[in-house]
């Protein structure tokens, strides 16, 4: 163990861990009525404090219309009063949801008379490293408190009066139940190096969380000495069975690309069994069309285009692994099903694969196959989501195999420490 | 998603990776029965060629010996025919456990109808680093192996002879049951530089498991890419409250810290209230003299040193953060419990504490507040093992908060994934 240097001589990043470390060993043994009565805390104050929210938005909106920012983007980044309402709302979604800590995951009494019980734990303190819209700031922070964990988060440049005055919110309701206000801080300093710190502060920060785009999360992935949790990038397909429901296939394709083709569970690929092809892709591709969604086919695929009233553009290789976010999808026919999972092992990013089929042996073995956070059987990509699995509020879609897959809720937000209880036992 | 090179242009550790990941996919989807049969060939196979292994771990032995090894260390690595028949026997202990793929780990029907499972699979390649004797590598083989994960291992340069027969023996066993023999594979090449390789595959192998000394796990978590399980290293402390029946705490304490001093699970610091130091201290002090251990003590220790026969010097800071391994002991008196934990939470590696304590509250409190993997009340810290706690073999014990926490079995070498089935469902 690495003894710590005083406080006063540790850099603003580590100051901010350090007390982050402190708030966690007083959220650990909370209560959920200690926590709840912060979250509804946090969550009226939002609400009163609107108007001061809502000004410090302004400015952030006004730096990046100067800067000519894509309007989506200024909209994404924009607060109303109706947005923050939602803000607090949201926090109380987090009160109603069961807390996870003391949980008992195993237990036995074993042999020798021991008593063994695994319980839940908070993980201590999490960093979280976001490019969203603020409101991802008071999720975060809901989610965290909840499990019992402090949070340090790392916000966009472009939001960080928005972020500021969000957590001086949260931090003024958790200090006024008496509570620690580090339990919720944003990561000091600008630029990079203060992220890049929280990135090597291995035994401070328990896990790291980047939600962002691609080359966030690779950042983080390949500089971190901290534990991280990769989330969301969703290269999702779609594969339409030799024996399916033609027009169950079709709904479930365009509600998989085109419903909101902006996030990580919308498909991006769509594979089409050959004897199926001649039946199914004529309607695919004049339903696709009709949804505005642009096709990057394979030759298969291109054979059917004529008179489908479709876009069809000839897929290059890269196509195969590109994640559109778009009204863009890249489609190839397949010899058969083990072709469709050979396609997926190769390009897919894990996230989630859809099955259309009515048979139940080639549902069993695509399920089976595919080794994805999420497999669907004749339903849309897009429930992949931590509210539509009934987890409530997600802090991210986990797309790695260690210790979070998929949608990541509250039970994820923590650890667990195993309590051996005796009377004296000796090995 | 990169572009893997063609197999021809890879390095050998990448055509290693790459045929393990091959494997992986064939091991994934086997029934119990299936890999149950392969294990027992493994254990019959190692038997049979007992003979063999020996012959080669006697040259692995010859070059230690003309090293100038120390003996401890040698002997640790030499194999006698009990000592193979022990390793076969292990196997077939694998066997007796339940297979984790396939378990549901939660489920549930959706408000809109839809079936929602998650499911354990396997992690899919785990690459273990080891410095230990020769038996982890046929340990993990067959761990790997029944959680249905191909294993790429890593031995210590001074057991390779032992480890490539161990290997060639194994994989005869698997290829005769028709099943890939890459599942199990050694790293090949010298040096550092394969390992540095190893550590850099992200994407080609799930998990890196480090077992050895901390130089070791600290070079790979410092490293690696890919994410990592940390293991093993135990500073654990024994703390005797103000309410304890002395002569369980004394036993309770020599045998923590003297039934196997060189394990991560014994013992390494002593705490007592200060209330009961009068009576519990000179009664611990003669029976850890009488059990050949040094105590590094405090001055409040010290002071009760005197005609307790035991060997008693001061204590350094450096003494409360080392992990000796051997029969030596720290140990100071502390005001309180609270000064106990803040001692455990200042210096602890998290692997084990004990509390022996007749107070329920004090046994609560000392649960609640010390967050290491494992918390004894009134046990020994030597429980803390997975064939202790009924998990059978072990691949380690993890001292980290993500994936796995404490003794991992069978379940921590998996991940799991969602299956969600419906009927034409979409959003």
């Amino acid at each position: 163990m690495t003894q710590l240097s005083p406080y006063d001589t540790m850099t603003p990043v580590a100051q901010t861990t350090y007390r982050a470390r402190a708030a966690a060993t007083e959220l650990a043994p909370l209560t959920r009525a200690v926590k709840d009565d912060v979250l509804l805390a946090i969550a009226d104050a939002i609400e009163v404090r609107s108007a001061e929210i809502i000004e410090a938005n302004a400015r952030d909106i006004a730096r990046a219309e100067e800067a000519g920012t894509p309007e989506a983007t200024v909209d994404r980044l924009r607060l109303t009063p109706e947005r923050v309402r939602a803000i607090a709302s949201d926090v109380r979604g987090v009160v109603a949801l069961p807390d996870p800590v003391g949980e008992v995951v195993r237990g036995s009494t074993l042999p020798n008379g021991l008593d063994l019980r695994q319980i839940r734990v908070p993980l201590g303190v999490v960093g979280i490293i976001y490019e969203a819209r603020p409101n991802v700031t008071v999720d975060a922070a809901a989610l965290c408190l909840k499990s019992g964990n402090a949070v340090l988060l790392r916000g966009s440049s472009s939001a960080v009066e928005s972020n500021t005055a969000l957590v001086r919110v949260v931090r003024d309701a958790i200090g006024g139940a008496g509570l620690p206000a580090d339990a919720v801080q944003l990561v000091p300093g600008e630029g990079h190096e203060p992220v890049r710190e929280l990135m090597r502060a291995r035994g401070q920060v328990d896990v790291l969380i980047p939600r962002g785009g691609a080359g966030l999360i690779r950042t983080v992935v390949e500089n971190s000495t901290v534990p991280v949790i990769e989330t969301g990038t969703g290269n999702c397909h779609v594969y339409v069975d030799a024996q399916a429901d033609v027009d169950m296939a079709v709904e479930i394709l365009v509600n998989s690309k085109a419903s909101r083709p902006s996030v990580c569970n919308a498909a991006e690929t769509l594979l089409v069994h050959q004897d199926i092809a001649p039946a199914f892709l004529p309607k695919a591709l004049a339903a696709l069309a009709e949804a505005g969604v642009t096709v990057h086919g394979d030759e298969r695929v291109l054979a059917h285009a004529d008179g489908s009233g479709a876009t069809v553009v000839p897929a290059t290789p890269e196509d195969w692994e590109t994640e559109y976010l778009s009204y863009d999808i890249a489609a190839c026919v397949v010899d058969d099903l083990d072709r469709a999972v050979a396609h997926i092992r190769l390009w897919s990013s894990g996230h989630t694969e859809a099955i259309v089929t009515t048979s139940q042996a080639a549902a069993r073995r695509f399920t089976q196959l595919v080794d994805s956070t999420t497999v669907a059987v004749n339903a849309s990509t897009r429930f992949t989501d931590g509210s539509q699995f009934g987890f409530g509020a997600e802090i991210g879609i986990s797309t790695q195999k260690l210790h979070a897959r998929g949608p990541m809720g509250l039970p994820e937000l923590t650890s667990t420490k195993y309590i051996v209880t005796g009377d004296g036992h000796v090995r």
